[in-house]
């Protein structure tokens, strides 16, 4: 960047327009860091580095086409003209998706604050009691809602979420139902979810019957059965009599339902289900043409235990003090490799957080205010439209479904004039949905949208004849709307939680007060081994804010979104230049989700082309667990291949293993570079023995950001990948989601990619079902990966790949002369990132990696990834976002630490008093009177020059996890616990 | 809000519809603590309450005529609308506003981020080393780039920082020197500096010239002369030699500059300046239609001590470690009442702090690139334009002036059509500014706008030929553009500060450090009395982001912004019907302007009349300081009028001093309430007798909180008030900046009202100039207070006054058992705020009110204001925006304190080591093995349940003030010092 004016060679225009700038900000090391790092490992350049790191079998020789990078005002710009290609309509479609006014306090403090989007899934539980703060309101505040015992701190989707359901009803009900093999789906599900369901059903056996539960459940022998409380069409249903017919054929129910509905409902629970779920997203969570949003997902306290997703729960710390952490998981307990029961992994913390955080801001009166007026402005529109003729149902909350024939079309085409958009069913109804934005003002339109203008019909009239109709009416006649006997009494959101932030100055507190306690990317280098905890740039955040992008329903007519479409279908193609493949879905909304999609899209096109009956799954040793689970979901037969002492494949096993199962072999799973951080060199021969053997080729997409322009995974050999646009492609955790996971394919699968009932994908025309309730997944945070492709260009692509293997490297390095480096590839070079063997330490001084973790933290950093891959161990992730002088600091605090080991090992402080088996150190340990610790206040909390500067304070002491899951408990504990 | 369904009588839609909902958010108390507030002051209702308080006299008996409240959806819904009515065009008109890339880590991580914009002035520098250090940087930054020894910490905008350099000038040269009274300006200074510096010059007698200084200036006898450089047609000026001419008669000179030019030019301060001053706009901080942007002054060593505005300064703490405070300042050192030498007080810390971060991101390098890529650019349209015939000046950085004669109109319109805005210069003149926006794209538009369609100019080969035409020209040739020997050769920018932070992680990092050293309004109450530290709510502070706000050049035609212009107008009628006034100037960008534009006007008025000679300012002794010194801004005599012992001004003292300077009385200047925090029975009585004697009332609105909605100064006898919108109407207080200062007048006075050289005023007609450089100064922070306006409505802003009163009541009932309250009103209550009498025990025990200051910090708090008005008081000042629980925990805390106190008393702790005199603590105090205080590190750090809760910790000890200005440093120490 350095331009120096000489006036004998001025610089060129094209250096002073510096269109390459975001590179520079991207990538955290300057050129004079990245030479010191390459003289550090004996190299001259980073095409040196690159060259002796990277198997030349697997080198792209090229540059990838795409754009030259862009400043961020040019991307911006740029987008900004194809947002501006959406229209943004009133949507009155429903669905399970609604507007919602998203409060600012939220938006500007939560949303689109990097304290809170940067953060990571809460496996260190002491520096990230914030989040698990408000995870666990999400949780309290569904509890309350469903009525149910216990609640889980989100999952991908209400579709999924229903999903999930039938295979934890299959898993929980008795041996005998379970042997029926068969799920009942009411016919007034969102059609999304059905979908979902059918998808998930096909490939474990499970027939679905969809009808309508009051008469046709009891003819059925079934295990479980789904339900809409209210229904799609707005019904409300009487679910209490459907639960007693399938409770005396002994099957489970789910219910699907709606939070704001419940302010008012009878919940599901006091009505006898047993597992309820839906979408959080009304509650102050933008629309985001789909996502993402949270789904919750609620139970009885006896199925606790079998609860897919991540539950938060009280425990306590080593001062005794409750403190929160994720409860029944070493990582995810339910993805128990063959024997897992789901690979939900992500979930989605931030946008729970919002959820939570809206009802905390509300409270329940202003939530049953809210509900309320919709309901009351509902009932409005349906005695206008009666009155002139119209039949719709009786029984609703806030959705209407109108039978009009043959004038839909013109119908919705006036609608059209008044930018609204109803929901179209068949060909002769139309379905109005009202939400927390409608105002009288929007009745006026939606009366003139049904009848023609000209027939004003008068709100306040029309509301003064409903109460007089109510306060007249005599209980034998039939209740509108929402009966008496439907009504809820008990008291919910009584927490105090829900009843002391209610204005903006306390909520906006509160807010800051949980981001203070958490560690972010704000804070420093969250080093983590295989999530790749890469910037997350202003730039790329800001149009997930824009209306254009945020208030778009997911089922939208196309024509009013084709700037959503370019933007996807251009980052679809950036995918398709980087990873080589011919074609990319988007709808999976997690990185396990797109391994479930992958796996699907190889199942159906084997079944199409009659070899259905190959259900073998080879997967490495070192896999990650999700791998496993999801080739679990799809009732695949998962075979071991071991790994050599390298931590590569071992080739050999493989080969006999793939003969071996030659007949059965569908695919195999393999990560790449691997999960032990290295290039194998034997890559494109796996890939051979595999097709050779008539098995296809899934290669798990994790690692992706040590690949990015310089190796393509379909041109070494690999069928079907999925990204992890959170990880390689800047997308930010958000605390342990939102995700995105879309999967690329050769083009022989193109035609078995997800599609979608509602909103049918072009080209993914073989009918496989749909992944996810939304047609493109998280739409809503494409534009991130957009920008950061965009931006980046060709060059910056394949620049910051090799920065995330030069700072690994150099971090190898170093540690190297102090910690064991377990696995290096050619070279003794590692690719993006490097794990140190914690073992030997161990086994000789009593020093885990779990002390080593939480020492980090009095240093002032989050801890790498624990024992993944390998037990006792640490895997480490700069990333190319780090600058020399972090990366620096982080491998001094190892050093420091490795000379704290030595003084344990000395004896000079005891194995069980020494700042490693006492750490985390909080501000609480330095104000008590007496210190019995062999090291001073200061080696415990201020143990680095940095930690002096910027000290990061752990909110808890070392958390006791055992402690909780044997108490456990997943709602807000009383005030007085903390006190 | 507490809507319950029973079937009997149901909710109207009206209350479902909760039109009033943002009231709720903004009012920090509910109705259950209201009641009890009353309760503890022994009334019922608000009502009772303000009957009580405020005196009948004064009370405005009816509803203000304002909208009703709106939602926070609905007000930023119709801002949209009129934002959307605005036109942003590309603008090339320059005269010191450029438009600028903000970068988008500076703009989400400070901008708009509450932890930045909501904090106060740094006068607790214990609790603002954050923004404390950011403005040392910007310090260090201008004295770099402008080679001067002193620089401070920002002014309102270029133009009154032109005038405080004349005022500067007049007071530092010799005796006779500044017996000329004549000033010096070049008529290539920007016409909106010389429109201020008339104004400031006509009432203190000082004589200016405007003209060509290199052939003028050595025919006058000045005591100073005020250049631009380069000057605002784009010459770049031989200042080095006017300078000598000026030195020769013994004349100072101020140079207006322009940072991103002096990144290339020669610095003034190299050329013999002894002012430095400009606009640092154009360094990361938008348009806003005029502001707010930071100013920066400089000057030589020599002036150090006379600098007007604040000085960031170095002292060190009590442990002795390194650490900023504003140096030279018991408050404001400069504002010394009647000696006043400036009324500058609100500096603009925000804007200031953003040019500095756009300097650190930037760096040296970073910088000169933009630079030389605008200069590049520059000179290619030169070139091409000259090619074609065109005349302009050949020595240029940035901006062109072209010769175009009867074309203007012509070119201007084609401009339009390509969304460009040209400068008009007279009716043959164009001027062009490019800037860091401009791209080569931008170029062929400009030559096409200049020449017509169909000549295309190839930018590339005009590039290669300027660089070849570079190469061999001849050293006797002229020089086009930027000559060698204006270039500047030495480093700049080189303290390791502006090379640490060039990736957005570190960016982002740096600015969050900063920021979590700092104590704002998401951390706590911040009570400071006569302040009034509300909330600024994220809805009020999205629209200062939009584009349609803030991307407006401040001299675009207005015909292009009938949005920003209706907003203005729509908050000058609210304005108008909250104060009772006929007219409204937003001109003033800050309180202290505000009062000298009012005294302004009065001035103004009386000498239309004939009364010119009345010169007069009554001013009681509880005045804020920059009343007098306002009053001298405009030559006139400071007559102090007594308070009686209740904090009343002394009528009969007023009687006697109007009557006895009856034929002299220009003008009273009255705060009311009065900052002792008490409404004055009498106040209407006082107006009148200043009328009797001829006189005009100025009523000082620094305390309107205490009065919106419940009483009008212009309806009791005022005639002219300022408002400060950052206190009253929601704007934050960015830290020490922005603020918004317009003026309320009655109808005799609006012609008097500020009006603008370049950009006329309707109305505002009888030529009194500018105060400010932009027609409606801060423009783009008046959505704020529009937003708040609006949510609010009639019913809200008397509410949030009603409850304001409620609060300082409650506050003032629950401490009076414990201190002394110091003034009360009617019924022994007092206003919005209260003051608490320290005198006593600092008298008995030696403890000071600054050792409680100082303590509260360890307890959480922001302390209240501190000796003002009454030196050795407190006055506090809740706001409507705290809850009643926050309110308490400062009253807790308070208590807890005068316990300590009592300790101190007692004698069980010694009067020179207690947890007062040592407050704040530190946590590096915390981490001492050894500890010499008689009291607990529990006691020391975390004296109150709920400092466990939330802890924030001060960052440095308590500080020496005196150290700092001996031993005086505003530039950035060597790193080593902080190690």
């Amino acid at each position: 960047m350095a331009v120096e004016h000489t006036s004998a060679s001025l610089p060129t225009l094209t250096e002073l327009e510096n269109n390459d700038a975001f590179t520079h900000r991207h990538i955290g090391s300057d050129q004079l860091e990245q030479q010191a790092m390459l003289e550090s490992i004996g190299l001259n350049s980073l095409a040196e580095l690159i060259g002796e790191t990277v198997p030349g079998s697997i080198r792209l020789n090229k540059e990838l086409e795409l754009p030259a990078g862009k400043t961020e005002a040019q991307a911006l710009s740029q987008l900004q003209a194809l947002a501006k290609q959406n229209t943004v309509n009133k949507t009155y479609i429903g669905m399970g998706y609604y507007n919602t006014e998203v409060p600012n306090v939220i938006l500007r403090n939560l949303l689109e604050n990097p304290g809170w989007y940067t953060a990571y899934t809460p496996y260190q539980p002491e520096i990230s009691q914030g989040r698990l703060e408000m995870l666990l309101n999400f949780q309290q505040m569904v509890m309350d809602l469903t009525g149910m015992d216990v609640a889980n701190a989100s999952l991908l989707d209400e579709a999924t979420a229903a999903a999930e359901a039938m295979t934890l009803c299959l898993r929980s009900v008795g041996r005998n139902k379970a042997a029926s093999q068969t799920y009942f789906v009411a016919d007034d599900v969102h059609p999304q979810t059905i979908d979902v369901i059918k998808t998930r059903a096909q490939w474990l056996g499970i027939n679905i019957i969809v009808g309508t539960p009051h008469t046709e459940l009891v003819n059925h022998d079934v295990f479980g059965a789904q339900l809409q409380y209210p229904g799609t069409y707005g019904n409300i249903t009487d679910i209490g009599s459907i639960v007693e017919i399938a409770k005396q054929q002994g099957a489970m129910v789910s219910v699907a339902s709606d939070l704001l509905a419940l302010t008012l409902l009878k919940s599901p629970g006091e009505l006898g289900a047993d597992i309820v779920l839906g979408n959080s997203q009304r509650f102050g969570v933008p629309l985001g043409f789909g996502g993402p949003h949270a789904a919750f997902f609620a139970t009885t306290s006896k199925l606790k235990r079998s609860v897919p997703g991540r539950i938060i729960g009280v425990s306590k710390d080593s001062r005794g003090n409750p403190a929160l952490r994720m409860a029944m998981q070493t990582r995810e307990q339910h993805i128990r490799r063959e024997k897992a029961t789901s690979n939900i992994c992500t979930a989605q913390a931030l946008l729970a957080n919002m959820a939570a955080a809206y009802a905390i801001y509300h409270g329940s009166e202003g939530l049953k205010t809210i509900a309320e007026r919709v309901h009351r402005l509902t009932r409005i529109l349906h005695h206008g439209l009666v009155e002139m003729g119209f039949q719709c149902n009786d029984s609703f909350f806030d959705t209407l479904t109108f039978k009009v024939g043959s004038d839909q079309e013109t119908i919705i085409q006036r609608a059209l004039k008044y930018g609204c958009n109803l929901r179209q069913i068949g060909s002769d109804r139309l379905g109005v949905s009202l939400d927390e934005t409608t105002r009288s003002e929007d009745l006026v339109n939606l009366f003139n949208i049904f009848m023609g203008e000209g027939k004003e019909l008068n709100i306040a009239s029309i509301d003064r004849q409903i109460s007089a109709n109510n306060s007249q009416r005599a209980h034998t006649q039939k209740a509108i709307g929402l009966a008496d006997e439907h009504r809820r009494t008990d008291v919910i959101l009584n927490h105090p939680v829900f009843n002391s932030y209610h204005s903006e100055t306390d909520m906006m507190r509160y807010l800051k007060q949980l981001e203070n306690k958490d560690y972010s990317l704000v804070h420093g280098m969250i080093p983590l081994g295989s999530c790749t905890m890469k910037l997350n740039a202003a730039a790329e955040m800001l149009p997930v804010s824009w209306p254009e992008f945020s208030n778009i329903h997911p089922f939208t007519p196309k024509d009013q979104v084709p700037g959503y479409l370019t933007m996807i279908r251009q980052l679809e193609e950036a995918l398709v230049e980087i990873t080589g493949y011919d074609a990319i879905s988007m709808q999976p909304n997690s990185g396990a989700q797109g391994e479930y999609a992958g796996l699907l899209a190889i199942r159906n096109y084997q079944r199409a082309n009659q070899q259905e009956h190959r259900d073998v799954c080879l997967i490495p040793s070192s896999a990650h667990g999700t791998n496993p689970a999801s080739a679990a979901m799809l009732g695949m037969k998962i075979v071991i291949v071991a790994c050599d002492n390298n931590g590569n494949v071992d080739v050999d096993d493989l080969k006999t293993k793939a003969e071996e199962y030659s007949s059965r072999l569908s695919a195999l799973m393999v990560t790449y570079p691997s999960t032990h951080g290295v290039y194998e060199e034997e890559i494109r021969t796996i890939c051979q023995i595999i097709h050779d053997n008539g098995g296809q080729v899934y290669m798990d997409g994790a690692n992706m950001n040590a690949l990015v322009g310089i190796s393509r995974p379909g041109d070494i050999g690999s069928d079907v990948s999925h990204l992890n646009l959170h990880k390689t492609f800047a997308i930010p955790h958000g605390g342990g989601g939102p995700g995105m996971g879309p999967i690329g394919v050769k083009s022989h699968l193109t035609p078995y990619l997800p599609n979608h009932t509602v909103s049918p994908i072009e080209g993914h025309n073989e009918g496989i079902g749909a992944v996810s309730a939304a047609p493109f997944g998280s739409s809503s945070i494409l534009p991130i990966s957009w920008m950061y492709i965009t931006m980046l260009g060709s060059k910056g692509l394949r620049e910051s790949t090799e920065l995330a293997i030069l700072h690994a490297n150099y971090m190898a390095k170093r540690l190297g002369d102090h910690y064991q480096i377990l696995y290096q590839g050619r070279n003794n070079h590692v690719a993006h990132e490097c794990i140190i063997d914690i073992r030997p330490i161990k086994e000789a001084f009593g020093v885990t990696e779990e002390d080593i973790a939480k020492r980090l933290m009095d240093y002032g950093f989050h801890a790498p990834t624990m024992s993944f891959p390998v037990a006792g161990t640490l895997m480490i992730e700069p990333t190319e976002s780090e600058s020399m002088e972090e990366i620096d600091r982080f491998i001094d605090a190892m050093i420091s630490i490795r000379k704290e080991i030595d003084q344990v090992a000395s004896g000079a402080w005891p194995k069980d008093n020494n700042p490693l088996v006492n750490a985390p150190h909080t501000m609480k340990d330095l104000a008590e009177e007496e210190w019995h610790h062999p090291y001073s206040r200061k080696v415990a909390a201020f143990p680095s020059p940095y930690s002096h500067k910027a000290k990061y304070w752990p909110a808890a002491n070392r958390i006791d996890n055992v402690y909780g899951d044997r108490n456990f408990i997943c709602s807000c504990p009383d005030i007085e616990v903390y006190q």
